[in-house]
């Protein structure tokens, strides 16, 4: 398997000034790598990702789930890295880029939200994109869930999350998703160069644990919080979903729409509650 | 034209703590805006992406040169935006997100880095990536730009993109490119929620002004430098590419064999030259 990180040489330039004198010295540094992952499904190329290698299984799963394709771990009757058995390449030593799903019968590919959107009409939401058209959510599953999150336990999840990213310390170059009980536990942290796959690899990991819908479970996301996390953490059955930083108005939107609570800058003391606010415990609210 | 922010509203949640008593307020705030961008081809439909609402013929056009599409405004015969009158809907209002590029003729659509991975071969790089798999680029076009740049005008350059970053100044929650001179004055910045997005907004303008390749500029990106940002600059014609955060390892290795010189962690005093530093002039080096 490529490894996670790579070492790659540096020119660390430092100018002139506060008294210090600048120079500049050569070192090796750590950088987060980045390879492509393509993902074959029934052995037809369904997409093809540029990430983090590790946990390469769970993204392809998580990615499955979040194009609505797999709902359970028995809609998938194998998953593994091509190992060129298949294909008749026995160089390849295990060190698969390449994830080969088989699909148990009668579950299908659909189109998922970003195919959809321009092959299911020739002009369907020019000039009014509505989220219906780009949204693979049959409807909303979230209304349900009647989990409480204390605003003190999610305030304390940030600093969980960066003490657990053992990547990001190492390159800085990582974005990360972790998966807390509605106690802050947290239950797993997944890393990437591409926020998208993170979470897909949380996801990933839940399915394949038979572990989906993640009920009562919050989702905390390093960065922003686009329309296609806020889609994934639906897809997944996450009732809460937490950004350190803003959201997008289309994730607002399809975040009110399904049910889903979502959080944005959540930093120190403070967080901004954009949709689902009745999720949030008495004390501070 | 959708707007770049949105207003929603929003409920503020303080925890109490160092005398401050804790409490929650509800206010509107503003949002970068999402929306998709569809963009057809001739007729045909190539692609969709999440993107902030604005500039949207310059991505489409920078998207088609960073796709290995084209490289000359000549090789657009006309781009617009879909208004209903090839489609019938007469409802559209001129509020597009579709772009609709026809090319001049000769001009054709190859597949691009990532259609191609996985439509030229049946499990080609399956095992053993390497950058040759998945790069458009036809060679090295940069090893002949004998631009140089002070490391102290680098230094500046993230003051001086914040500064011209007026939406995410009112929400936090954007990506940003600029494009510089080699001293140092800011020819043009765009925004979006997709990084790849605010790039391809950059390299449109150039090509549609005519003004490709840009020999001599330095391109900044506001976060972290990956395997397709640093192929989009390549593709532009741009020598120099500097992130405020970190490049990925793909990353480095294309910049390395583009002859890009690629700055990374480009905060404060100091910064990270991870290729072609014989490009940063004397001084600190």
């Amino acid at each position: 398997m490529p490894g996670r990180t790579a070492r790659r040489r540096v020119l660390r330039v430092t100018l002139p000034g506060d008294g210090r004198p600048g120079g500049s010295t050569g070192r090796a540094d750590f950088l987060a790598s980045e390879e492509p992952l393509g993902i074959r499904v029934d052995g037809t190329a369904l997409t093809m990702t540029m990430r983090t290698p590790g946990d390469d299984l769970e993204l392809a799963a998580g990615f499955l789930v979040s194009e609505a394709v797999v709902r359970s771990p028995e809609d998938i009757a194998e998953i593994k890295l091509c190992d060129g058995t298949a294909c008749g390449h026995a160089d390849h030593n295990g060190m698969g880029n390449i994830a080969d799903v088989a699909l148990a019968p009668g579950v299908i590919v659909t189109p998922g939200a970003r195919r959809n959107f321009l092959t299911t009409s020739a002009c369907g939401i020019c000039g009014k994109a509505s989220i219906e058209d780009i949204c693979v959510l049959p409807h909303a599953l979230l209304a349900a869930d009647e989990a409480r999150f204390a605003p003190e336990m999610l305030a304390a999840l940030p600093d969980r999350l960066r003490d657990a990213q053992r990547v990001f310390s190492r390159t800085g170059g990582l974005h990360a998703a972790g998966l807390f009980t509605a106690d802050g536990e947290l239950i797993i942290v997944r890393e990437d160069v591409g926020r998208h796959n993170a979470v897909d690899k949380v996801v990933g990991w839940a399915l394949l644990g038979g572990r989906l819908p993640l009920t009562g479970c919050v989702l905390l996301v390093s960065g922003r919080a686009s329309f296609e996390l806020v889609q994934k953490a639906i897809l997944a059955g996450i009732p809460l979903l937490a950004a350190v930083s803003a959201p997008s108005s289309l994730a607002v939107d399809l975040a009110e729409q399904a049910g889903l609570t979502l959080v944005g800058f959540l930093r120190g003391p403070s967080m901004n509650v954009y949709t689902g606010a009745h999720r949030l415990s008495a004390g501070a609210c």
